[in-house]
Protein backbone atom coordinates (compact mmCIF):
# COMPACT_ATOMS: atom_id res chain seq x y z
CA UNK A 1 0.00 0.00 0.00
CA UNK A 2 1.38 3.49 -0.89
CA UNK A 3 0.34 5.63 2.45
CA UNK A 4 1.14 8.89 2.34
CA UNK A 5 3.87 11.62 1.16
CA UNK A 6 7.32 10.99 2.47
CA UNK A 7 9.07 14.15 0.65
CA UNK A 8 9.29 16.67 -1.93
CA UNK A 9 12.31 16.82 -3.54
CA UNK A 10 13.49 20.63 -5.07
CA UNK A 11 16.14 20.97 -7.29
CA UNK A 12 18.11 24.20 -6.31
CA UNK A 13 21.03 25.84 -7.77
CA UNK A 14 22.55 27.20 -4.24
CA UNK A 15 21.85 25.00 -1.35
CA UNK A 16 23.05 27.59 1.04
CA UNK A 17 21.43 30.43 -0.54
CA UNK A 18 18.49 28.56 -1.16
CA UNK A 19 18.32 26.94 2.59
CA UNK A 20 18.58 30.53 4.06
CA UNK A 21 14.85 31.10 2.01
CA UNK A 22 13.47 28.37 3.32
CA UNK A 23 14.76 29.01 6.95
CA UNK A 24 12.99 32.06 6.72
CA UNK A 25 9.60 30.44 6.52
CA UNK A 26 10.55 27.52 8.90
CA UNK A 27 12.53 28.94 11.49
CA UNK A 28 14.43 26.48 13.84
CA UNK A 29 13.53 23.37 11.66
CA UNK A 30 16.08 20.81 12.33
CA UNK A 31 18.29 20.72 9.02
CA UNK A 32 19.87 17.34 8.07
CA UNK A 33 22.72 17.67 5.35
CA UNK A 34 24.01 14.66 3.34
CA UNK A 35 26.09 14.06 -0.39
CA UNK A 36 24.71 11.34 -1.94
CA UNK A 37 27.68 9.95 -4.11
CA UNK A 38 25.32 8.09 -6.61
CA UNK A 39 23.30 11.16 -7.36
CA UNK A 40 26.13 13.56 -7.74
CA UNK A 41 24.19 16.06 -5.49
CA UNK A 42 24.34 17.42 -1.94
CA UNK A 43 21.22 17.56 0.10
CA UNK A 44 19.61 19.69 2.61
CA UNK A 45 16.15 18.27 4.53
CA UNK A 46 13.87 18.84 6.97
CA UNK A 47 10.51 18.16 7.99
CA UNK A 48 7.57 19.87 7.85
CA UNK A 49 4.64 18.51 9.32
CA UNK A 50 5.23 14.99 8.78
CA UNK A 51 6.63 15.61 5.29
CA UNK A 52 10.30 16.02 4.34
CA UNK A 53 11.79 18.95 2.11
CA UNK A 54 14.95 17.68 0.69
CA UNK A 55 16.42 21.15 -0.94
CA UNK A 56 18.97 18.92 -4.04
CA UNK A 57 21.84 20.46 -5.87
CA UNK A 58 23.91 18.95 -8.20
CA UNK A 59 27.43 18.56 -7.29
CA UNK A 60 28.33 17.50 -10.81
CA UNK A 61 27.43 18.82 -14.52
CA UNK A 62 26.34 14.82 -15.15
CA UNK A 63 24.41 15.00 -12.15
CA UNK A 64 20.65 14.43 -12.55
CA UNK A 65 19.89 17.35 -10.83
CA UNK A 66 22.14 20.00 -13.39
CA UNK A 67 20.25 18.29 -16.09
CA UNK A 68 17.16 18.81 -14.75
CA UNK A 69 18.17 22.74 -13.71
CA UNK A 70 19.45 23.25 -17.30
CA UNK A 71 16.37 22.73 -18.73
CA UNK A 72 13.45 23.42 -16.39
CA UNK A 73 15.23 25.62 -14.10
CA UNK A 74 14.79 25.33 -10.23
CA UNK A 75 11.31 24.08 -8.44
CA UNK A 76 9.77 21.01 -7.63
CA UNK A 77 11.93 17.85 -8.78
CA UNK A 78 9.55 14.84 -7.50
CA UNK A 79 7.21 13.50 -4.80
CA UNK A 80 8.22 10.08 -2.90
CA UNK A 81 4.97 8.24 -1.54
CA UNK A 82 5.72 6.10 1.75
CA UNK A 83 5.28 2.76 0.70
CA UNK A 84 5.06 -0.83 2.72
CA UNK A 85 6.43 -2.71 -0.08
CA UNK A 86 8.16 -0.79 -2.93
CA UNK A 87 8.68 -4.15 -4.98
CA UNK A 88 5.15 -5.27 -4.97
CA UNK A 89 3.90 -1.63 -5.69
CA UNK A 90 5.91 -1.29 -8.60
CA UNK A 91 4.23 -4.36 -10.04
CA UNK A 92 0.67 -3.40 -9.42
CA UNK A 93 1.41 -0.21 -10.91
CA UNK A 94 3.21 -1.44 -13.97
CA UNK A 95 0.18 -3.84 -14.14
CA UNK A 96 -1.83 -0.79 -14.14
CA UNK A 97 -0.15 0.54 -17.04
CA UNK A 98 1.72 2.84 -15.67
CA UNK A 99 5.13 3.18 -16.46
CA UNK A 100 8.78 2.59 -14.43
CA UNK A 101 12.11 4.18 -14.72
CA UNK A 102 13.05 1.59 -11.97
CA UNK A 103 11.64 -1.95 -12.71
CA UNK A 104 12.87 -3.03 -9.00
CA UNK A 105 14.02 -1.26 -5.94
CA UNK A 106 16.98 0.48 -5.67
CA UNK A 107 18.93 1.63 -2.58
CA UNK A 108 18.27 5.56 -1.78
CA UNK A 109 19.39 8.38 0.90
CA UNK A 110 18.17 7.77 4.02
CA UNK A 111 18.86 4.17 4.04
CA UNK A 112 15.80 3.54 2.23
CA UNK A 113 14.71 1.12 -0.97
CA UNK A 114 13.09 3.28 -3.35
CA UNK A 115 11.89 3.26 -6.68
CA UNK A 116 10.99 6.00 -9.41
CA UNK A 117 7.76 6.00 -11.89
CA UNK A 118 8.14 7.76 -15.38
CA UNK A 119 6.75 11.21 -15.66
CA UNK A 120 4.91 10.50 -18.75
CA UNK A 121 2.79 8.41 -17.36
CA UNK A 122 1.66 10.29 -14.43
CA UNK A 123 1.31 13.95 -16.08
CA UNK A 124 4.65 15.22 -16.19
CA UNK A 125 5.24 14.91 -12.22
CA UNK A 126 8.07 12.62 -10.68
CA UNK A 127 6.91 10.22 -8.62
CA UNK A 128 8.76 7.77 -6.56
CA UNK A 129 8.09 5.26 -3.97
CA UNK A 130 10.13 4.75 -0.60
CA UNK A 131 10.32 2.57 1.94
CA UNK A 132 12.62 2.13 5.23
CA UNK A 133 14.85 -0.91 4.89
CA UNK A 134 14.29 -4.08 6.72
CA UNK A 135 16.77 -4.29 9.70
CA UNK A 136 19.70 -7.69 8.47
CA UNK A 137 17.26 -10.12 10.22
CA UNK A 138 14.06 -9.58 7.36
CA UNK A 139 16.32 -8.78 4.53
CA UNK A 140 15.80 -11.75 3.12
CA UNK A 141 11.84 -11.46 3.26
CA UNK A 142 12.67 -7.93 1.45
CA UNK A 143 14.57 -9.91 -1.43
CA UNK A 144 12.41 -12.26 -2.27
CA UNK B 1 2.79 29.96 12.34
CA UNK B 2 3.19 27.59 9.50
CA UNK B 3 2.48 24.04 10.04
CA UNK B 4 2.49 21.77 7.39
CA UNK B 5 1.55 20.97 3.85
CA UNK B 6 -1.84 21.33 3.43
CA UNK B 7 -2.06 20.46 -0.28
CA UNK B 8 -0.20 19.87 -3.97
CA UNK B 9 -2.02 21.37 -6.93
CA UNK B 10 -1.34 19.81 -9.98
CA UNK B 11 -1.73 21.09 -13.55
CA UNK B 12 -3.30 18.30 -15.61
CA UNK B 13 -4.70 18.94 -19.62
CA UNK B 14 -7.51 16.53 -19.01
CA UNK B 15 -9.43 15.90 -15.55
CA UNK B 16 -11.03 12.46 -15.87
CA UNK B 17 -7.84 11.53 -17.46
CA UNK B 18 -5.33 12.54 -15.35
CA UNK B 19 -7.65 11.30 -12.18
CA UNK B 20 -7.71 7.47 -13.64
CA UNK B 21 -3.64 7.39 -13.22
CA UNK B 22 -4.24 8.54 -9.64
CA UNK B 23 -6.31 6.24 -8.76
CA UNK B 24 -4.45 3.24 -10.08
CA UNK B 25 -1.48 4.58 -7.37
CA UNK B 26 -4.30 5.10 -4.53
CA UNK B 27 -7.48 3.04 -5.42
CA UNK B 28 -10.66 3.63 -3.09
CA UNK B 29 -9.85 7.33 -2.52
CA UNK B 30 -12.85 9.72 -2.05
CA UNK B 31 -12.89 12.30 -4.67
CA UNK B 32 -14.23 15.65 -4.28
CA UNK B 33 -14.82 17.50 -7.61
CA UNK B 34 -15.16 21.27 -7.69
CA UNK B 35 -15.57 24.52 -10.09
CA UNK B 36 -13.71 27.17 -8.92
CA UNK B 37 -15.33 29.88 -11.01
CA UNK B 38 -12.66 32.82 -10.00
CA UNK B 39 -9.84 30.86 -11.11
CA UNK B 40 -11.27 29.34 -14.24
CA UNK B 41 -9.97 25.96 -12.92
CA UNK B 42 -12.28 22.31 -12.08
CA UNK B 43 -10.98 20.62 -9.37
CA UNK B 44 -10.70 16.60 -8.01
CA UNK B 45 -8.76 16.23 -5.13
CA UNK B 46 -8.49 13.84 -2.42
CA UNK B 47 -5.98 12.82 0.56
CA UNK B 48 -3.15 11.11 0.22
CA UNK B 49 -1.88 10.27 4.17
CA UNK B 50 -2.85 14.12 5.92
CA UNK B 51 -1.91 16.10 2.21
CA UNK B 52 -4.41 16.74 -0.29
CA UNK B 53 -3.38 16.37 -3.90
CA UNK B 54 -5.56 19.00 -6.14
CA UNK B 55 -5.79 18.21 -9.47
CA UNK B 56 -6.40 21.34 -11.71
CA UNK B 57 -7.76 21.58 -15.25
CA UNK B 58 -8.60 25.32 -16.86
CA UNK B 59 -11.63 25.78 -18.00
CA UNK B 60 -11.20 28.52 -19.93
CA UNK B 61 -7.21 29.81 -21.90
CA UNK B 62 -7.50 33.00 -19.62
CA UNK B 63 -7.22 30.58 -16.45
CA UNK B 64 -3.92 30.96 -14.70
CA UNK B 65 -3.42 26.75 -14.61
CA UNK B 66 -3.98 27.28 -19.20
CA UNK B 67 -0.82 29.41 -18.95
CA UNK B 68 1.16 27.38 -16.95
CA UNK B 69 0.36 24.54 -18.78
CA UNK B 70 0.79 26.25 -22.58
CA UNK B 71 4.89 28.00 -20.79
CA UNK B 72 5.36 24.41 -18.60
CA UNK B 73 3.23 21.42 -19.65
CA UNK B 74 1.34 19.33 -17.11
CA UNK B 75 3.40 19.02 -13.22
CA UNK B 76 3.46 20.26 -10.63
CA UNK B 77 1.76 24.11 -10.15
CA UNK B 78 2.15 24.97 -6.48
CA UNK B 79 2.23 23.74 -2.59
CA UNK B 80 -0.12 24.69 -0.03
CA UNK B 81 0.94 25.20 3.66
CA UNK B 82 -1.66 25.56 6.61
CA UNK B 83 -1.11 28.68 8.24
CA UNK B 84 -2.45 29.56 11.76
CA UNK B 85 -3.10 33.23 10.18
CA UNK B 86 -1.94 33.65 6.60
CA UNK B 87 -1.91 37.69 7.05
CA UNK B 88 0.36 37.13 9.99
CA UNK B 89 2.48 35.21 8.39
CA UNK B 90 2.56 36.95 4.82
CA UNK B 91 4.09 40.06 6.96
CA UNK B 92 6.47 38.35 8.22
CA UNK B 93 7.60 36.80 5.22
CA UNK B 94 7.68 40.09 3.14
CA UNK B 95 9.50 41.54 6.60
CA UNK B 96 12.18 38.59 5.64
CA UNK B 97 12.67 39.41 2.19
CA UNK B 98 10.32 36.92 0.37
CA UNK B 99 8.07 38.81 -2.28
CA UNK B 100 4.68 37.87 -2.03
CA UNK B 101 1.66 37.83 -4.68
CA UNK B 102 -1.17 38.63 -2.58
CA UNK B 103 -0.25 41.43 0.03
CA UNK B 104 -3.15 40.03 1.99
CA UNK B 105 -5.36 36.90 2.34
CA UNK B 106 -8.06 36.46 -0.37
CA UNK B 107 -10.62 33.79 -0.53
CA UNK B 108 -9.60 30.31 -2.38
CA UNK B 109 -11.11 27.03 -2.63
CA UNK B 110 -12.25 24.65 0.54
CA UNK B 111 -13.66 27.96 2.27
CA UNK B 112 -10.13 28.91 3.24
CA UNK B 113 -8.20 32.21 3.37
CA UNK B 114 -5.21 31.77 0.88
CA UNK B 115 -1.89 33.65 -0.02
CA UNK B 116 0.46 33.17 -2.70
CA UNK B 117 4.14 33.71 -1.91
CA UNK B 118 6.48 34.62 -5.47
CA UNK B 119 8.01 32.07 -7.01
CA UNK B 120 10.84 34.30 -7.78
CA UNK B 121 12.08 34.13 -4.62
CA UNK B 122 11.41 30.71 -3.37
CA UNK B 123 13.30 29.09 -5.79
CA UNK B 124 10.55 28.36 -8.27
CA UNK B 125 8.63 26.91 -6.29
CA UNK B 126 5.34 28.39 -6.21
CA UNK B 127 4.16 27.84 -2.33
CA UNK B 128 0.72 29.11 -1.11
CA UNK B 129 -0.99 29.71 2.72
CA UNK B 130 -3.84 28.94 3.80
CA UNK B 131 -5.88 28.49 6.79
CA UNK B 132 -9.76 27.44 7.46
CA UNK B 133 -11.73 30.42 7.65
CA UNK B 134 -12.85 32.02 10.72
CA UNK B 135 -16.54 31.03 11.60
CA UNK B 136 -19.00 33.42 11.55
CA UNK B 137 -18.93 34.44 15.23
CA UNK B 138 -15.13 35.06 14.47
CA UNK B 139 -14.98 37.00 11.19
CA UNK B 140 -14.07 40.54 13.07
CA UNK B 141 -11.02 38.97 14.47
CA UNK B 142 -10.02 37.43 11.13
CA UNK B 143 -10.57 41.21 9.16
CA UNK B 144 -8.43 43.09 11.30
Amino acid sequence: MIRAIDHIGIAVKDLDESLATWLVLFPGVEVHRETVADQKVDVASFQVGGVRIELTAATDEDSPIAKFLAKRGEGIHHVAFAADAVNDELQRLEAGGIKLINSAAVPGAHDKLIGFLHPKSTGGVLMELCQDRPTAGAENAADA
